[in-house]
């Protein structure tokens, strides 16, 4: 398939990566506002050459589209007026409410699906693509049945060539979920590493005292601001609710330790524990999923 | 040295292990009020065999307190009275204010050494002890002048032995970073693991939607909170001003988002990116220890 991927970071390359090898794109076109960014993913074999948005959408089967979430509802709309009749078309976007709004009433919104590849790193840009990303996670499709079935059978093809497991959600339920699973993450981490750096003027404090737990509990306070506040933005009021209910937490944490409520605090940390199981759990999925396909290459 | 360890969990039993490893424990012998740890300790060869408090201080040349910081203000001074006069005690306890003034007028002050070895995983007992916890980290020593230079000799042996690196530190100075470096970040993460398995009463979906980002985000959730508890009640006063310092960013954050102040949030994230710096150079630090250890082997 002709295939265009619009916006070459580390979706967008990572998905050029993996669906080239899994013989799905035949020619890759890519489309991407920053011209170094175009330029390095030629470069680096992403994408065989780069056009213009509307060149490349009007001659492609496939079209995927992996930029921010802000820009996503400006650029699906005129996406969905240029394809070809056949074509498909499929967004990666962190957020999927007003996305779906975006595109509901458009005459072509069959061709059209929506969906949430969970995956990423701390890294971005078309550098940081790499083959691999998206195996053995999750991939969120969501309105399934405004997608025709032609669009959702090529993107199931293509979740799949990307080796990962697909579920089926409402967009309102994937936002409020997400929000609370992986946006609430960042925020803590983001916030988190504004407070070190804020009281540790001298960093040579922070190296010296910062065991793994903290690298852990701060690394994604790497992530790109670019990326990330247009899907907090996006995702405002079920980020809003789970931001708020963290703070209440940690307020009534707050408060039990000033009332030395050692009781109580024992309680709040031994109940947090049972995030153990599901971590194990989530461990262990992906050891399974891993044998498995050792198992049937 | 006829070494005692008293408290055979992760920290007491890796030091047993490193201690015999390096030679410096000739005998070990260890004490824990919990029959279950003591007898798992001599099963995997922690220790040599186990006795009372009272029994094994008074033999022996070294003391490891490796035990929780309340049961360390009232057991040491009870280990400085009992210990035979050329002996030397050091403690592993994550706070030292109130550690350092419950022995600050004690006749036997100077054959203590106030110490963090800074290392840890989620797991405790001694069943999660191993060889190399320690190795490449820091260790902070409190008040050194207030031990005898036997006392420090002894215990700069033993972290040099653990492969650690020392630095020195006043207690209340300590206790400061400490709040913000490390208690704050499993703080967070406690509440962060709570607020997600509050809402998520299905964990279904959890396992679906966590990426590695929430995994590491919420790993210290883990932790145990007979362990924290203690640490955060002796810790009150820095960890309260860091909790507040931190719910104030995140609540700033909060009234960004709701005003969508998208140039803001982004300016407050690329602040928070700065930590990206600061682990680099954890990182390095970490490379560089371990190609200086290959090379000097």
């Amino acid at each position: 398939m002709r295939t265009t991927i619009i916006g070459l970071g580390l979706i967008g390359g990572s998905i050029a990566i993996d669906l080239r090898k899994a013989g799905i794109a035949t020619t890759l076109v890519g489309v991407d506002h920053n011209a170094e960014h175009a330029s390095q993913a030629i470069a680096l074999g992403l994408v065989d050459h780069v056009e213009s948005l509307e060149k490349a959408v009007a001659s492609s089967e496939l079209v995927i589209v992996a930029i921010p979430v802000n820009a996503l509802s400006k650029v699906l709309p005129s996406v969905l007026d240029l394809v070809s009749p056949s074509a498909v078309v499929i967004d990666t976007g962190s957020t999927k409410g007003l996305i779906c709004k975006a595109i509901s009433n458009h005459a072509r919104r069959g061709a059209f699906v929506a969906a949430h590849p969970i995956a990423g790193t701390e890294n971005s840009g078309p550098e940081a693509a790499f083959s691999g990303l998206f195996l053995n996670k999750t991939n969120i499709i969501c309105e399934a049945e405004k997608s025709s079935p032609t669009a959702r059978t090529v993107a199931e093809k293509v979740f799949e060539a990307l080796g990962m497991n697909t579920i089926y959600m409402e967009a309102e339920e994937h936002d409020k979920h997400v929000a609370y699973v992986s946006h609430l993450s960042h925020v803590s981490s983001f916030l988190l590493g504004q407070t070190v750096l804020d009281i540790e003027k001298d960093e040579k404090n922070i190296f010296a005292l910062a065991g793994s737990g903290f690298a852990s509990t701060v690394r994604l306070a790497k992530s790109s601001p670019d990326m990330w506040a247009p899907i907090f933005e996006q995702n405002l009021d079920y980020l809003s609710q789970a931001l708020q209910e963290y703070i209440m937490h940690l307020q009534r944490f707050h408060y039990l330790l000033l009332k030395r409520d050692t009781n109580e605090l024992r309680q709040v940390m031994t109940k947090a524990n049972e995030i153990r199981r599901v971590l194990e759990g989530i461990e262990l999925k992906q050891t399974e999923k891993k044998a498995e396909a050792s198992a049937s290459n």
